[in-house]
């Protein structure tokens, strides 16, 4: 499989353009941070993310780059969702005690102003917390100052502790629709071992 | 540059583990569609984006890598966000008279299930076309056919052969918000030459 | 209160328009259908809503009437949000078993065409069902065909059996952050016997 | 008409509960307002609106009431987004330029908590203003200080002036999908007269 990469990367940088070069940097750096342990998730890291947790409000910034821009050369709307959501999940789960997660059920964007310029940072709070559900509030602002996104967002709170009662087909017998994930990621999990 | 890229990709492959390799292996393969013309965005590249554009109707398909996943290890909302995006983007575009495009104005998702195994398939479809805004369905499906978000989006309607009244500030007079990130796309395109 | 209320009656129809006077009569018929116990909810009956409810799918009328409408003369936003929710939540509440009930935890609107005309008609169908939550879509209608209003809605569905556990100050200790409104609600009952 | 009218009363008070008694006058009482000036929209004076509108916030109160109820005996949905959708377009208008006007295109609104206790105050501020759109955020709060329903809404900004172009179909050729109800309405207003 490395001969296949090598391969791969040559292919990559024999016609790259400058563009990219800058792009395949990005990527490689950023795939590289997960690899060294510095980030423990690919999508994070491939969008170098920098994230700060304090007082109730979770904030996460990202440079930019030519791999994130849509076909009118802004920051495409899925980048900015991606970073919305890992912000927000990120507050929500902050807030719950351990053996407890919150995994997005609904999120509402409102886009304000194109993305551009050197980085965008993402800023999320607390609306409101249930016992079965909570509500975080979303930001996303460019370097500029000027706020591109206002996001609203549902959590659905579930037990992560729980790993019996998962069937044959997936699904279990407990409480809760966003349980079976879990089961499926722990699965999967295992079966990679 | 591309000796320290080579530099770069050397330290990646040197303490990669299978699934590291696998994910190289994924997001070089999709940005080399980008560097050989088969595909114009990188984003859309990285996701190795498969497009279907017919009778009203695009449709947008995805393997999934663990690149994907979020800290429960299914699809990440920001990518099935990212999808949905592209997919009801596309087909709001593909509505207009040539010299209008469509940029999202507001999107609103429910996630419904975990994005897990092969592939997920977005479909968009058109719920309402007025002279200024489009409201957009949007669908995504895994291989197994369970569907796991469903999405409505709201989209300006702008034109886009205007490139007059760009004023220092990168701001204008013309009658629209959202006409701007084009100027500004067109300035950024013409300092690059 | 009779002797005040007649008062308030013959001061309502002394100086009334022709316009007031259609409106005074729509709302005294709906109030009366209540009253007559055609009807079990106030603001339904006030409505004048008929509701069709089979296959899985919830429709309400409503005839338009001068009371319902904005500054603008065209049916108010927040009267076809009633007519949504309406439906939307018959429609929830219909696809449960006895001792389970579904509230509205999230509503989003996109409103497409004025309501003008003869009447409203809402359709809701379900999009999702979990054992904690549904996602209903809601679309509304004019006489003419025309689609004014395309809306998706999430429910949490809860337990309304229970009537244990409440605590002095209206708050309860079980899991569920949507349960107090019923210990409320039967308190409220009780205490008016 | 009166007659009949008069009639209707009858048969409404003859057979009254209590409750209904207090909601027949919570009726009667709002719609005196309308005929009387102090209001000059049904709907606001049927819920006994209480109107604020300062330094860029507005904020409306009304009392609660039987009348308002879901089945659940709480406020129903349908009548916080009301309130919601007034305050909320009320503010949006209070920022443009005389001949302008912004009508509702978009409303997403996460319930909270029950509705109960002796009124409901909505707040309404801006989020972003552009030339074409803007976003205002809207939040709802009980007598007891809970906070129980937050929302976002798109309004489009009018011309409220064009009254030529309208054809015999009720469609005009002036660039908006939402003027034609303003000419729709005039027309209405005339035809009345």
């Amino acid at each position: 499989m490395k001969d296949h990469l090598i391969e791969l990367f040559n292919a990559c940088i024999e016609s790259s353009s400058e563009e990219d070069l800058q792009v395949l940097q990005h990527v490689l750096k950023g795939i590289h941070h997960k690899i060294s342990g510095k980030n423990t998730i690919y999508i994070n890291s491939l969008l170098h993310m920098e994230r700060k947790l304090e007082n109730g409000i979770c904030e996460i910034t990202i440079p930019l780059n030519p791999l994130l821009n849509n076909s009118f050369e802004i920051t495409h709307g899925g980048i900015t969702a991606t970073l919305l959501d890992t912000a927000m999940g990120t507050l929500a789960n902050s807030q719950l005690s351990p053996g407890l997660g919150a995994v997005t059920s609904q999120l509402d964007i409102h886009y304000l102003a194109p993305g551009i310029g050197d980085s965008i940072q993402c800023r999320a709070e607390l609306i409101h917390k249930g016992k079965k559900t909570m509500v975080v509030l979303g930001e996303a602002f460019r370097s500029d100052g000027t706020k591109i996104a206002h996001a609203t967002g549902s959590f659905i709170v579930i037990n992560t502790n729980k790993t019996e009662g998962l069937n044959r087909n997936g699904n279990c017998d407990c409480n809760s629709d966003h349980l079976p994930l879990f089961f499926l990621a722990n699965k999967k999990r295992n079966e990679r071992k």
